[in-house]
């Protein structure tokens, strides 16, 4: 349900989802696990030894937004801190012609001002628990890919339930290291979560999509809500307390956030899919929503308004996967991750005891095929009303079945969120749904054919627009009340409804679950044969490490650092002087005015206060709004973005170059003080 | 070397070349030859029978432009009327920082003034000849594809050198009918054009992107021109007067233009190839262009003037593929087609005469299986300085062969138009070039597979970006003094080169060569197979009719005529005050504005003055900047536009909702007094 993101959210994640062991470490390279720190690699590099306070405090200071980014708690009255793009999601769902709080900002002067979150929900991690012995043992060993799918999908819907109606809390077993461990997550959820302040877009993304991913920057991409509970404001005893200093270079900092994906581990062959087949593809598919969505937007200023956040969403991914296939269309990427294939499986094959898991590179290779053939497949069309009905008709079927059998999303322990997204109040714009509907039909004429029986039954002898139209006309899904009495109706109502979009989801589900079964057991094959490679590396390179990026909180380390960029070095900070300078120099170019709010405040501002700041820790998208601490574990940024060099950080990190891109915090402070005129707001931060 | 173009510029030409005969006529329909009016449908439908004078003098005062749209004459000292858009490519050339005419128009006040275009070339259609017989005799009936290709060749070069040598003319044999007749075309060239008077693209483009293809509409899609000899302005005896009264509704009016390409005759699996594969591969690739060209342009105000009139071409072809997807993907398009080739067909397997043409349906069939396989591969990268490299490259090769035996283009009786093209002087951009080489390298690595051999020594192990700087750093091809020492200096100049585009042009040409031949064997066993189905359609449905269109001149009508639209009755003209209303109930959205000059002027406009009109004319891309004419053969329009509806034109022809759009001559007229302080000029038009 949840709109592409912008910038280091979770856009990224859309299209794949393996996740797994990284390849051998260096430099400032590493997302850790909580609960397995770098102990060794920060006292060595910096001298660091951080207790199990400053690590547990920091962690419970952290949060995650489903919306696909990060935040981190800021006062003991629920205060939460991320980005501008991250809550750009709820701002979206909170405007209305009459107030688009995306363009003009917003600050509640007082807690009744305080706008709720149509379906936001924060997760804060309260423990992790190793559940590797039991989740393997209840996958048989002869078990083909299809029955291991179903075996390990019933063994961890018993382990997240069993956790939930002991502890209450949301309860997720996270596949780390390829499959070769599994961690029950527990998370405290917060779904009453109020916007307090956002400022104006052209602060929060001056420069536009022409700055996106580059440095210097002088973007304030923050924006702070509160959590409540009982209708109250919730009541914190973790939060950081903030630095109020500037940093300087050189500094040790750590962030604590959700990096989304990364694909470290990836084999040679499977880099190659990337790079071939599956880039190409998302990106084709990128730009024809990109333009789908600049051609709604012409049709006037309030249809601009509506497209606008899935816009920005959707041009941040194709900029971040242009990036990505940069990388990988340098024949010296390929040749160097191949160097090191070679040698290892050239290693292992020497050792008997391990020459055994060469194979899963073979298995692997084959499995690229089997995506190469399936990468045009889904039958799930993009539109909300779709994916609302498609939703509440599975949720019939998966209601009939013991929880252990379920689809993932309709177990017991995910059905809060699941409501919670199902029965969002996030107003659905018919015209934008037309659009988008629209333009699914045609393309699934192109990916199955339009001699394909099932696109036949769905175009149901008309035009793919026409079609659409019929749809949207037939649907009351947009209504939270039909959507109600629907899914309370379970599958009595689904089979007698007349409604044209739950009509069509019923025609489409077979079909649905035939592709994702399959789909399912490719990554079931994909993940044991990454097992096997992952036991193959540690084996072979003594890796300790970290293992993928699975979205779940992780701890990356660095120092606030310049860089050489075509033969100049970076500073790694910038301040409020230099946006008015960076505004001035591109004067007339489409984003690239600061807001009224900052030309009005020129003069009270004090110019010389640190903005924005670059830092060599391990990020990657879904880490956007994570904060940024010191030794002290006070806050001193809020990551929002990676500059062009860090794109290739999915498949290889080098701290050469690739840098984290944060807001800093005395910024923040200063312009809530002097722009804002949000002093009270800034007092209670940290407090 | 031409860019894409604007609206019903010639921009749908660039991915096929296919050109036949129509389908049944009815209502409206048609192109006609100049040589073959539609006298009887005339007479029958208008009682209008033109005298043989009407049609010279309209053939001889129409003009086609080399940059991809039509034109007329419009005063006996040399001035040419065409659209805006298609002059752009011009306007785009002339223009620097300091003088942007496409943004804000330009009026020369005396012929001092008047700016020489860069490389224009303007075609008058002097003479039609039937060569036919000729050609045929030239084609062993035995031969094999590929060389029946070689032998049409050789018989064509030879007939078109003969003529041009004996003429002075341009000559061209143009293939009718899909290859059942063969014309030769003689035209007289004017190289030296010199701009007059173009609008600012706000009162040309108004509207934008969201208008284009739009109705009603309110646009000054109109620039004049002037073509010199020996340095003054042109005498000519044939040019069209003016009409100063405005249309009304119903009457009979005429195009004189080219249109570019129909695909009339093709068959249903000729469409099913078009709609499941080459029409999504060519909007994949515009989509793909359109983001390029966006990005660049957000790079800085000069850089979107540099990329602006290359945007413009490729977000117009996008809207125009868009539209003519939709109508195939609709499944009545293609059960219509279906019905009446089964009915043909059964009725041709009857005939014992004509039976065995029917296995041309087959052939075609078979054909597009081998499209389908070559749809991804070329090697010709789409960049200006890389187009002159090759251009270079093959000419120097071409040279050195007999001239029939040389590739079309390469021809003695082509020479003269390719030196224009390859010594313009229009600037080329080297950032421009850049973004563009970058793009075309990666899409040869995504279409050929990385491991191509000869994308390998392409990429000479450098990343796409990295790769095309060296290329662009590496080359003198901007310079037309070096071009000319290159192309002077021969295969020996070519051979010793160390210029790195001409090297790298070297290294595609073999790859390029053969594909090439491949792409024509293909088109060759094509033509052959629809002059079979032409010869049954003929034969069985007794159509006289038109050829498909193939840019070359030709005759539609229609009548002023309005049409439903949504249930609603949409008026056949426009007037000024419709523009001030137009812009007014669009405040705030881009490309809505009315120039300056418009507001200006608005209380001495005549508000009430015709500004555009519709009719059933039959028109396509290409027909950009056709005259349309009355009964009494005077100028009262300018085409500029079709109607969304008439975007299945290309295929389908219907007069019901299918309109071509047209900017009134009363209307140019009053905008040149009234708003461009342009009196003297408009005085002079028609004189």
């Amino acid at each position: 349900m949840n709109t592409t993101r912008r910038t280091l959210t979770c856009a990224m994640l859309m299209f794949t989802s393996m996740a797994c062991l990284p390849a051998k470490v260096s430099g400032d390279e590493g997302m850790y696990l909580f609960n397995d720190l770098p102990a060794n690699q920060l006292k060595e590099r910096y001298q660091f030894e951080p207790s199990g306070d400053w690590a547990d405090h920091l962690r419970l200071s952290s949060v995650r937004f489903n919306s696909g980014g990060s935040g981190s708690f800021i006062s003991s009255d629920g205060l939460v801190l991320t980005n501008h793009h991250v809550a750009s999601d709820t701002l979206h769902k909170l405007s209305t012609p009459e107030m688009n709080l995306i363009e003009n900002g917003y600050l509640a002067k007082t807690l009744d001002q305080e706008l709720k979150a149509p379906d936001l929900e924060l997760n804060q991690l309260v423990s992790i628990e190793d559940v590797t012995a039991r989740v393997k043992a209840g996958v048989k060993e002869d078990a083909s890919d299809e029955d291991a799918v179903k075996q390990r999908r019933a063994i961890i819907s018993t382990i997240e339930k069993e956790s939930f109606e002991q502890t209450g809390l949301r309860s997720d077993v996270v596949t780390l290291y390829g499959g070769a461990k599994y961690h029950l997550y527990c998370y405290k959820k917060y779904t009453d979560v109020r916007l307090v302040w956002a400022p104006e877009t052209e602060a929060a993304f001056f420069g536009g999509d022409a700055d996106n991913f580059e440095y210097p920057r002088y973007n304030l991409d923050a924006t702070i809500m509160r959590v409540y509970e009982e209708g109250k404001p919730a009541k914190l005893e973790h939060f950081l307390s903030w630095n109020k200093n500037p940093l300087s270079e050189g500094e040790l900092v750590f962030v604590s956030g959700n990096p989304g994906r990364t694909q470290r581990i990836f084999t040679v062959e499977a880099l190659e899919y990337l790079r071939d087949e599956r880039i190409p593809y998302v990106l084709d598919f990128l730009r024809r929503k990109e333009i789908l969505m600049q051609q709604f937007g012409l049709e006037g200023t309030e249809q601009a308004r509506r497209a606008r956040d899935e816009l920005f969403g959707i041009q941040n991914a194709r900029k971040a996967y242009s990036g990505m296939l940069g990388g990988l269309q340098d024949p010296q990427t390929i040749a160097q991750k191949t160097q090191r294939q070679e040698k290892l499986l050239a290693e292992l094959k020497k050792n008997p005891e391990l020459q055994h898991l060469a194979s899963a590179w073979t298995e692997i290779e084959e499995i690229q095929d089997v995506k190469r053939e399936m990468i045009d497949r889904s039958v799930s069309l993009r539109s909300t009303l779709f994916g609302l009905a498609l939703q509440t008709v599975l949720l019939a079927g998966e209601d009939a079945k013991a929880n252990e059998l379920r689809l993932r999303e309709f177990t017991d322990s995910s059905r809060e969120s699941l409501m919670q997204e199902l029965l969002s109040t996030a107003p659905i714009y018919r015209d934008l749904e037309l659009a988008k509907l629209s333009d699914e039909i045609s393309r699934l004429i192109i990916s199955r054919g339009a001699d394909d029986e099932l696109v036949q039954k769905i175009l149901d002898g008309k035009a793919p627009r026409e079609r659409a139209a019929a749809l949207i006309e037939g649907t009351n899904l947009d209504s939270v009340e039909y959507r109600k009495e629907t899914i309370d109706g379970g599958q009595a109502a689904i089979d007698s409804s007349d409604d044209a979009m739950i009509r069509l989801a019923l025609l489409i589900e077979p079909e649905y679950r035939s592709v994702r079964e399959q789909n399912e057991a490719i990554e079931e094959r994909e993940r044991q044969a990454y097992a096997q490679v992952a036991e193959a590396i540690t084996a072979m390179e003594g890796t300790s490490g970290y293992p993928d990026a699975t979205f779940t909180l992780r701890l990356a380390f660095g120092t606030v650092k310049g860089y050489v960029e075509d033969g100049k070095m970076i500073k790694p900070t910038t301040n409020f002087a230099g946006a008015f300078q960076h505004a001035a120099s591109h004067k007339g170019q489409a984003d690239f005015d600061l807001p009224q709010s900052w030309m009005k405040a020129k003069d009270t501002i004090d110019l010389q206060t640190q903005l924005n700041f670059v830092c060599t820790a391990d990020i990657i998208g879904g880490n956007s709004g994570s904060p940024v601490v010191d030794r002290n574990g006070e806050l001193v940024g809020l990551i929002f973005d990676g500059n062009i060099q860090s794109l290739t950080s999915d498949y290889l990190y080098s701290d050469e170059q690739s840098r984290a891109v944060s807001v800093s915090g005395v910024g923040i402070l200063e312009a809530l003080r002097s722009i804002y005129n949000a002093g009270e707001l800034a007092d209670s931060i940290g407090k």
